[in-house]
C-alpha cells in the first residue's frame, strides 16, 4: 500500500538519462506525465499544471488513473529516478498553528509567564521564511553560522530540526474564503523547518526568526493532491471561536495524518497532526484577509506538529525541553542538538496513504 | 540635473505602442536598451543584465553614455512610458538598521526598557516580507483588513508608511564578504513599506510583522546603478565593532543620501540617509552569513531611516509619536495615521543625482 491508486502524489523527477519529466509515483514506480498530457507537463515542472485548477487536477487525476489500470504502460522503477522540486517555490510563509508546541515554547522561554502568546488563539500566527532556501528532500544540510552573542560568531551548536507538514498553492488568489481553500491549495508534502536555537534566539526580538531558519527549509518533492485526503479530513474545532473571516465549522478541514521522525533511522516521535489547532483553510484565509495575494507555487507550512504526549513532540526544542534533558539513542549516545553525520527523516501516514519523506543530512559548517 | 549622464537608472517601460522595453532615464526621455544590446534586453527585463554582473554592468553603461553622446538617437519623453518592475522579486528582506528609528521604536512601545533590543548593535536585525507583495510606484494601496484583537476583525485604522532605501542583488552568492558586496549589489531604488500598526501590533508576539506588512511594498521602477553612487560614499561606524564578518572599515559603504517625504504635496519628513548605522554591505554579509544564498532579483531594504531630528523621522510611528502628537497638514487637517485618499510620495537625492520617487495612494478598504 502506501502509494497505491488511491494517493498518486506529484513530482519532478530526473531519469537515467539526465531527461527531467514530470512524474506520479504509483507503488515502486512512477508514470510520466508526459504520456497523460503532453502539452501541460511540456517543461517537466508541475507550474501549469498547479496553476490550472481543480477541474484540470481532477481530470489529470482521473486520466492518470485509467491510464495506470491498463496494461500497456512502460512504467520507470522508483528507484531509476531522482526527484526534485516539481515546481518554483513563490514565497513561503510558516504558520505556528499547533497549541502543543507553542505552549511547550511558551513554557521554555516564558516560565513565568502565559504559554500562549496573547494573539494565539485569536489568528494563526506566522511569518515569511525564506523561499530561495527551500531545498528538496535528500540535500545535506551544512550547520550554519550566525551571531551567537555579543562578539560571538560561530557554527550554531544548538541546531534542530522542525517536523511539519506543507500546502502547496496551485491557484492564485487574494481574501481566500475557508470555505474555498481547495479551490487554491493543490496539495501537501512534509517539510523540515531547520532552525538553529542559538541564532534565532539571539536575533528574533522584536523581528522574528530570520538567520536561526533562513539557512535552509527541506521539503519532500513528492506532492501528495488535496483529493487524495478526503478518507483522512477530521474536524477541527478552536475555542474560542475566532472572527468571522477564520471561523472554519462547515468544511471538514482538520487532517488526520501521523508523523513519524528519526534520528539516524531511531523513530523518536510521533507527532500527530490530527491535533492541530488551526486548520490550512484558516491559514490561508488569514494570509490573504488582509489582500495579500498568493501566487502558484506559493508554500505555507503548518509549524512545528506536536501532540499532547512527550513522544510526539516535533522538535528537540520541546523533546530535550530546550537541551536541558537530552534524548538517549540506542547506540548509547545522547543528543541535546544535531549532531554533523546526523540523518533527520520524517515519513507519514494518511490512512493507507504515505507521504513522500524528507530527509536531510547534517554536514559540517 | 537630476537625471544626468552620471546617474542613468533602469526600469522597464510600456510604450504607447504597449511595447515593453528595457530602458535607461536620461533627463526628461529615456532610451530603448533595445539600441545599446538588443540580446541583453530582449525580453523587455532587467533580468539578464543583473544576473550578468559588474563587467557587464560596466560595459552598458559605458556604451549607453557613449550613444547619449551621440546625436542621431532617437530617445522618448519620459511621460510617454509607463515604468514598470523591470526584474523578478525573488526573496525580499526588510532591515531595521536605522537607530534612530529603532530607538524611537523602542522608546514608544518598551517606554520602561532599553530603547535598542539586546541584539541592535551586534547583528543588522531584518525579516523577511513577502515578495509577491512588491508593487511598482503609483500602484494604488488598498486599506488592508485584519485581526485588530481579540475578536475584532476590520480595516486597519493605523495604517503609515515607511520610507526606506533599498538593495538590488544582481549576481547570487553565499557567505558574501562586506568588501565583495558591491560584486553583487546592482543598485538602489527608493521603498515604502506601508505598515498597519494595529495588526501587526496584536500580531508580532513572537514571530515578528507578517500581515501588518505583507499587503503592499512599493518600490520605484527606477533602479539606480551602485557605479553612480561613488560620489555620495562616506565612512559609517559602528561602536562596538561588529564581529569579524560584520566589520565594515574597509570601504565606504555609508551612503549620503537625502530624502523627503511629502503627504499629499507637503513635506512632511527630510530623512537622511547618512545617519543610517548598518551599512548594505553588512546586511548583505549578515544575510548570507549562515549559508544562505542570494539570488538575481533578491531586494533588501534598510528599514525605516530616519535623522537625529524629529523633522527627519521616516514613518508616522515617529512623527506623530504613535499617534498621540497629530501632525499637522497645511490645508488645516490632522494626521495620526493615513487617511483613504492621502497620497505619499518619497523622493531622493544623492548629491546631483535624483532617485526614482515612489509614490501611492491609499483607497478605501
Amino acid at each position: 500500500m502506501g502509494y497505491g491508486i488511491d494517493n498518486l502524489p506529484y513530482a519532478s523527477v530526473i531519469g537515467a538519462d539526465g531527461r527531467r519529466f514530470a512524474a506520479v509515483r504509483y507503488g515502486d514506480q512512477v508514470l510520466d506525465l508526459g504520456l497523460v498530457d503532453p502539452g501541460l507537463f511540456a517543461d517537466g515542472s508541475l507550474d501549469g499544471f498547479l496553476a490550472a485548477g481543480p477541474p484540470t487536477w481532477g481530470r489529470v487525476r482521473a486520466a492518470t488513473a485509467a491510464l495506470l489500470g491498463s496494461d500497456a504502460l512502460q512504467l520507470v522503477p522508483v528507484d531509476d529516478v531522482t526527484p526534485v522540486l516539481g515546481f518554483t517555490v513563490s514565497d513561503y510563509v510558516d504558520f505556528y498553528a499547533c497549541e502543543h508546541h507553542a505552549a511547550n515554547a511558551g513554557r521554555i522561554f516564558r516560565p513565568a509567564g502565559d504559554p500562549l502568546p496573547p494573539s494565539w488563539k485569536h489568528l494563526p500566527i506566522g511569518y515569511h521564511g525564506r523561499s530561495g532556501s527551500v531545498v528538496a528532500s535528500g540535500s545535506a544540510v551544512r550547520r550554519p553560522s550566525g551571531v551567537l552573542g555579543p562578539g560571538r560568531f560561530g557554527p550554531s551548536v544548538r541546531l534542530d530540526f522542525e517536523a511539519e507538514l506543507a500546502f502547496v498553492v496551485g491557484v492564485p488568489g487574494s481574501r481566500i474564503p475557508v470555505d474555498a481553500a481547495d479551490e487554491h491549495v493543490f496539495g501537501v508534502c512534509l517539510l523540515n523547518d531547520w532552525s538553529a536555537r542559538d541564532i534565532q534566539g539571539f536575533e528574533s526580538v522584536p523581528l522574528g526568526p530570520f538567520l536561526g531558519k533562513s539557512f535552509a527549509t527541506s521539503i519532500s518533492p513528492w506532492i501528495t493532491p488535496v483529493a487524495a485526503l478526503a478518507g483522512v479530513r477530521i474536524p477541527a474545532r478552536q475555542d474560542p471561536s475566532p472572527v468571522e473571516p477564520l471561523r472554519d465549522d462547515r468544511v471538514r478541514h482538520g487532517l488526520h495524518i501521523d508523523l513519524e521522525v528519526r534520528i539516524n533511522g531511531q523513530p523518536v516521535s510521533r507527532p500527530p497532526f490530527a491535533q492541530m489547532y488551526w486548520t490550512y483553510a484558516q491559514m490561508l484565509a488569514h494570509l490573504t484577509s488582509n489582500g495579500a495575494a498568493v501566487r502558484t507555487g506559493d508554500v505555507f507550512a503548518s509549524g512545528t506538529v506536536s501532540g499532547a504526549e512527550p513522544g510526539q513532540r516535533g522538535c528537540l526544542l520541546e523533546l530535550t525541553w530546550n537541551g536541558t534533558e537530552p534524548l538517549h539513542l540506542d547506540d548509547g549516545s545522547t543528543r541535546e542538538w544535531l549532531h554533523d553525520g546526523d540523518e533527520v527523516v520524517i515519513t507519514a501516514t494518511a490512512g493507507d496513504i504515505t507521504l513522500g519523506e524528507v530527509s536531510g543530512e547534517i554536514i559540517p559548517g
